[in-house]
């Protein structure tokens, strides 16, 4: 085995949406793991969008921060090559957050400062990248959003933002299994087509000119819960059809993911304000939200076993190719549809 | 009795915060009551700034839409005069929205697109004011933003925006007896003195200079729950210091009731929905929220028969004040505590 790996560090800054140039691929030497410590080799990579709130030169609230050199972080799912930890056995499979490198060296047990250990994984349970998606954090929003937070109800119309992304396509079918109609927004006649494929009941394209008229014809009794993953001009034309009392769950808000604390005017607030009180809207963001978590899983785990829901994944291969497909994913219209994978290596 | 009554109109739409120039008072005959209706006496008018909303020459979501040469509409006291209708009987004290007028004709049962009838009242239980405040319209709005939205607990922290104005001085109240630790937000020292007066643990001037760093003096263990009556720089200063899942009430929102849709940029949209996704934060407006509101009538009832809350008015006589008060509630730091009436008339 080769002595030095290749990992993915931050080369600058991002301002706005991410571009190629803010990364740099570099080699390295593998890792040695110390005492108490395990050698994991990476054999998928997740690519969230969160990870765009790391590459701020100013850190704003709660978010992870990286400086130029740090490698980037992001969920992974490896498998165990060398171990000084009673608890993890060398073949062992684990999900955790050892970030855009081909290998790490960590304490299993203090992995990751907000999710605790490496959580090990059973390959005969089911596919090891689903701990990543429907069976991972993405599975565990998408149910939280619908379930704990949206109270989606049989009959009910819910609406969904970035429905052809990884909590999307989730959200969506969970909310057919709840029995409610589901509309979904995306961008470009192809990604609507893939979202309806999923059992989706519409979908715009908020591409189109008349989007607004489009939106309002599909949910012609009001929306009782809208799923927002993007924020911005799409939540703006999606607020006034809202019902009295209607639910919205935050669960993202990639529109403004490059922004910030305050983007260029008019200041949208007011009306956001207005919105809300006359109507009196819930909302609700999902940060802190993961209490629950395991029993979401087990409820999606059940879903995905008797087939009542799939799994899109979109899947590149190698790492030299995460930083271009993380850029793309800030693309309005782009081709990704569901949870975004980069394969790193096969067990 | 003279045949002869005045009331106010509305000379010219509003823009911005509302000037004596957008109302006139003007002579008009007592109308006579037709068949089945009532002719009622004003006696007590009360300013709500909801009101504002009618005087916009865009009509936006949901608002009462008035034109020039309108009445202006508004909560009233007032005592039955003539009567034909069997339920109503002449010298019954009744609450309504009948406007900003000394005399209306009108079918009692049929009296609000809203709310229905006129609401008769016993003044023997309680001074009939207080039915336009504590025991109207202002105590259901507290009650639901503290108890049933705010669900405000013993040891937690309350911060309430706008703590001297009708909504704030009966919430506060409410939270001291949940037990809460209750800290106001209010403009200038007298005013602050004031809230304190209340019972209030503390209240912090958001004129003064390091408003923001006595804030978070005053808060040292962050909020739970932020009863929002206000919006603009005071709820962005205050955002950052909610704790994680703390619930914000969006009981009104004076720094954008002159501003429509969209304000001077930049943008503070963004920021707020970090806040609301990275904190889980829960936020619901109080519009929609009435049901329950007479179990809330009642117990607000019991708490002011036993002296457990107080309620603090600001009266100024005579309908021809009633354009410069209502105007004046928009200045902030004006003297105003408390419910704004206006008295017309004694019974």
């Amino acid at each position: 085995m080769s002595t030095m790996m290749r990992q993915v560090v931050l080369a600058s800054y991002a301002k706005g949406s991410p571009v190629a140039a803010n990364f740099r691929v570099e080699q390295a030497p593998i890792p040695t793991p110390g005492a108490g410590e395990v050698l994991v080799r990476t054999l998928w990579l997740s690519l969230d969008p969160l990870i765009r709130f790391a590459l701020d030169e100013v850190r704003i609230t709660g978010a992870t921060h990286l400086h130029p050199g740090d490698v980037i972080y992001g969920g992974t799912i490896s498998q165990v090559v060398a171990s000084h930890h009673p608890d993890y056995a060398v073949g062992d499979y684990v999900e955790g957050r050892t970030g855009w490198r081909e290998y790490a060296a960590l304490d299993p047990i203090k992995a990751d400062p907000v999710r605790g250990a490496l959580r090990k994984l059973d390959p005969e349970l089911a596919p090891l990248e689903t701990a990543l998606g429907v069976l991972g954090m993405t599975g565990q929003t998408a149910h939280a959003c619908m379930v704990g937070i949206g109270r989606v109800a049989a009959d009910e119309t819910v609406v969904i933002s970035a429905a052809g992304g990884a909590v999307g396509t989730i959200a969506g079918q969970i909310g057919k299994l709840k029995g409610a109609r589901v509309v979904g927004i995306a961008g470009g006649a192809d990604k609507c087509a893939a979202v309806r494929a999923l059992g989706f009941d519409d979908c715009v394209d908020y591409k189109a000119p008349d989007f607004a008229e489009q939106l309002k014809a599909a949910v012609p009794g009001g929306i009782d819960v809208y799923v927002d993953n993007v924020g911005g001009d799409v939540t703006l034309a999606v607020m006034p059809l809202l019902k009295y009392r209607a639910r919205m769950p935050v669960c993202g808000y990639i529109a403004y993911y490059g922004v910030g604390m305050e983007g260029p005017g008019p200041d949208h607030l007011p009306g956001f304000f207005r919105m809300i009180m006359s109507k009196g809207l819930e909302l609700r963001g999902f940060g802190g939200q993961f209490v629950g978590g395991d029993a979401a899983i087990a409820e999606l785990a059940v879903w995905l076993d008797s087939g009542r829901i799939s799994y899109p994944v979109t899947v590149v291969n190698g790492l030299e190719n995460a930083a271009a497909t993380f850029c793309e994913s800030f693309i309005p219209g782009n081709s990704h549809i569901g949870k975004v994978l980069v394969k790193i290596a096969a067990p």
